[in-house]
């Protein structure tokens, strides 16, 4: 089993915020200091970025750096078209043709910023493409700006993938690009970069299991987000404190299907000290993983034949709880 | 607008039993009597079969002139390929290659007993097809089962239409083809004459609108089902008799995708008349499909142009509540 | 039919920010500009405040003076032990003596508040008391603490009433007081003058059907909150936007129980204007009152007593889709 | 640490019919053949039986020395009001006055065989008491026959124990009594001989916590079933085998509150097993609660006092994935 390379998206560090508590549950910090908390998490070593928002206090270069002096490497930047008023009737399939304009500028404009930083991939994470209402929105429209919108986005430096990340609802009472299979159709459209983020609590929102989907998924899976969640909402909490069977399948899973990308955190920890439960969630999926890591895999694979639970079942189990 | 056609699953007229009630809460009927009870609904002038089951009482010549006295149209003919035990590991995708070959006969059959009936397409709910438990199966090869095992039954007469009806779970507590996305997904794999049934509880169980779906599916939309639910589970409840909004809106989108096949049925009226359960239910689509027809279609486009939901529901309102 | 009267939280009018848009959809207005508009809603007449957030701009002589002159009655107070990182770990319920103290005393002063404005009762909404991760709270305690400080609030000034508003989540995973049925136990525990605020969202995300809550409640429900939700999560969209039937039926039996209170809302209408959310929202409740009005009682209960779902379903939709 | 008691439903070797496979996905046994299976299971040497289903193969005293001969013990009788179309409308809680007196009848009988084989208490599952549709019931006579009629069977053979067991839904779309709160209202009214069974996935299905709610009943705690679900349905799985931190989190707080009852199995192993998926989930239940005996208490209790998830996480997980 080879060593996993662990990423932390870098707003795990930001106020944590909610519609009742709008000042936060912690105090804003500049870009550098949680850069420095983020370093200070030694078992990671990526650093997933916000464009336009991470890139406003330091000049590319100077980030470059200060990321370098702080052994972090940038791993993806994530385009934000949903994280400002203009965009609350969508981005890039908003039925406004200034607003698709300016969200393609600014995944293009993420791809630049990555770029600079040495990174291949952005993240198009669609949040307020959907609707609230029945009867709000032409989803024939919709689909096809939606379409044509991340087509042009990949078709820019095409050398650099573009990530859609799939999620059901929130900001939008339903988000269009909801699903896997709903991000694998897009995707597949949209060209040879373009592949799907798998968001452990996205998945779990819309019933699915993380494990079935990256095999179904396969060399299109192109990222992962690890937190927890109680399967209804996006509850973003720390990895692995809640679900442990599961996430030792989606490990083993991640393996079967050859993947050797980054192993990311997307959390909020709220009412948490933001580096402990960056920690804790790195030290939760490792664990998983080296116990996924110890299953007797032909035995494994002998006991899916039969399609018997109970047989499977005893394999992890074990391993789970030894004598 | 034009006339709607309206079908029922004949299923509507079974025992409707549960896991606790195992003898039912009625009593079983024979297939002519359920197809007399099913042609008193006036309104419905198509049946839904299942094969093998509702082929056992006539031979098909017999059913069809049957059939035709009760003036009913076979509009789909099931294969039943969920509800024996001999399934329960799965059917088309089971990793038993003797159950998939007899699932794929099964399917075959049924197109054979439809075209005897003169219908042009058979539903393959693959019900069981899928997984119970973490580390269950093998979910990369019995995804290739499905869909060389989907594409085998579309390439036999092949201009009969294969209708992939989704569900996310019940009675596995993951079905694999789980949603629209992805049943589209596996359609698109399979063959021009795949496509899918959009069943309206199946729909709101996965947390999708219907009508954004059918709006995604366009021509890949093959047959529809009408019952109601309160979203978290396949109730099988009487059309329009929870949701009134979003069952106005499901027929103006399949009119606006300019859908022209059959209306159907698929109920479960386990503490109801049967035959008063098919009536309201259709009365009630009806109903709304009136009311969809009213919209001032031009007012409600320009609307959904601004995606401000205030002005859209107002158009809906004025209909639902005229002064 | 008795006329209703209809009240708005003044929190329609806050910038609706989320967890994404930190900003808010809108500006942040005035306590008297926002009290303003509510005011141009014309069907509303009485406005539920927020202590201390909106006590601070003027004076509760001055407060009481404009809210008068502007047609309006405060109906309601609601004390804010939710909405600042002080209350993180929750308020009355709070493992901290100190914290516990702190959300006492704001409670008192919400009733002082209330008093001054000629208001006789308070909600108590204790959505940061529970927990968010498994092993995070010593559960009796906590318990034990949160009744003995509603009955503490409730003690204070008897005359005036606490109402308990419940919610299962958000901002925690888990809020103790979930549900209408541990609302109640509560209230039954700490006295005479405290009930139970039913909120229509609220009672939708438990699962609850809310005409089935409120007849369980009887003189026990003091207060209610109007919205609407797709059940799995406190949407807070306009009233009546999404279920109609459910609607009717709650009013039906809002009557059967003679409740006499205010029909309150409580939304969030992040990307809808405001004033025009509101009226959309009493208009949608009027009409359902006016149709469960023309319900012929006797012939509606007769049928429920024979439990068939098709009889009252019939009474409903003669009502609905009159021909 | 204690021994605890393993007890196991007799009806987890049923046929576990569901409503598509109605001839169930095993054979059906006898009485004694179950029986027989269920003592296979050496870890248990409680079982759970129903009436009148179980004591019709054999005489009370004949079953009586046939469990004995088989080394177990009738720990519960469980009173079927809710498997016959007859208790289709409702059992105790049904508008019709004869089936209310027929429901009463058969606890009462509940009752005579339970004493009769040495057992001091039955379950009260009113599985059929709520309703489908909206507008389908009188929700107050409904809750006042409900009331007075589970007082009555209390008030029969009061030394005995009467176990209501909450569900929020199945097989009706709305179950009466639904969660914990709402059981415990009732056991509080009808007397010190009422009290409430708490069923993993029942709790996990009304979104709750189980550890939570047994923390919240207390002494009114009389029994416990354990099984395992993907918490929006009553998947009725091997116990333990999705869900690991929540089940060593219950053990924890069944010791809390000095439960000292049983450890009893409500499965319905469809496609597995039976004895075998019994034999899991006593061994995950027991794995479980050793894992809940090497807690630290006291750090745990300190952890808990701060209500700093990390802190009491990571107590935790030191022992789920020792070093």
């Amino acid at each position: 089993m080879k060593k996993a390379n662990y990423g932390i998206g870098l707003w795990a560090f930001n106020p944590c915020l909610d519609r009742f508590c709008a000042s936060g549950y912690k105090d804003a910090l500049t870009t550098k200091k949680k850069i420095e908390l983020l370093a200070s998490v030694k078992m990671a070593s990526g650093v997933e970025l916000t464009y336009p928002d991470d890139f406003q206090e330091m000049e590319n270069a100077e980030l470059k750096k200060y990321l370098q002096k702080s052994g972090l490497q940038c791993i993806m930047v994530s385009a934000n078209v949903f994280g400002d008023r203009k965009w609350m009737f969508g981005s890039i399939g908003s039925s406004d043709k200034k607003v698709r304009r300016d969200a393609i500028g600014v995944a293009k404009r993420a791809k630049d910023s990555a770029e600079a930083l040495g990174c291949d991939r952005i993240t198009l994470w669609l949040g307020q493409d959907g609707f609230d209402y029945p009867f709000q929105i032409n989803y024939r429209e919709h689909l096809s700006n939606l379409v044509s919108g991340i087509k042009e986005v990949a078709e820019y430096k095409p050398k650099m993938k573009v990530c859609v990340e799939y999620k059901i609802k929130e900001p939008r009472t339903h988000i269009t690009i909801g699903t896997a299979a709903k991000a694998l159709l897009i995707a597949k459209e949209c060209g040879e970069n373009v592949g799907v983020t798998v968001d452990w609590g996205h998945a779990m929102m819309a019933y699915e299991n993380p494990a079935a989907e990256v095999a179904m998924l396969g060399d299109k899976l192109f990222h992962i987000h690890f937190n927890d969640s109680y399967r209804y909402w996006d509850d973003d909490m720390i990895a692995g404190s809640v679900h442990t069977i599961e996430l030792v399948e989606f490990m083993f899973w991640l393996d079967e299907i050859g993947y050797d990308g980054w192993y990311s955190l997307d959390i909020f920890p709220y009412r948490e000290d933001a580096i402990e439960a960056c920690r804790l969630s790195i030290e939760n999926i490792e664990s998983a993983r080296k116990l996924a890591g110890k299953i007797d895999r032909k035995k494994l694979l002998a006991a899916l034949e039969t399609q018997e639970a109970v047989k499977s079942q005893r394999v992890v189990r074990e391993l789970l709880y030894p004598k």
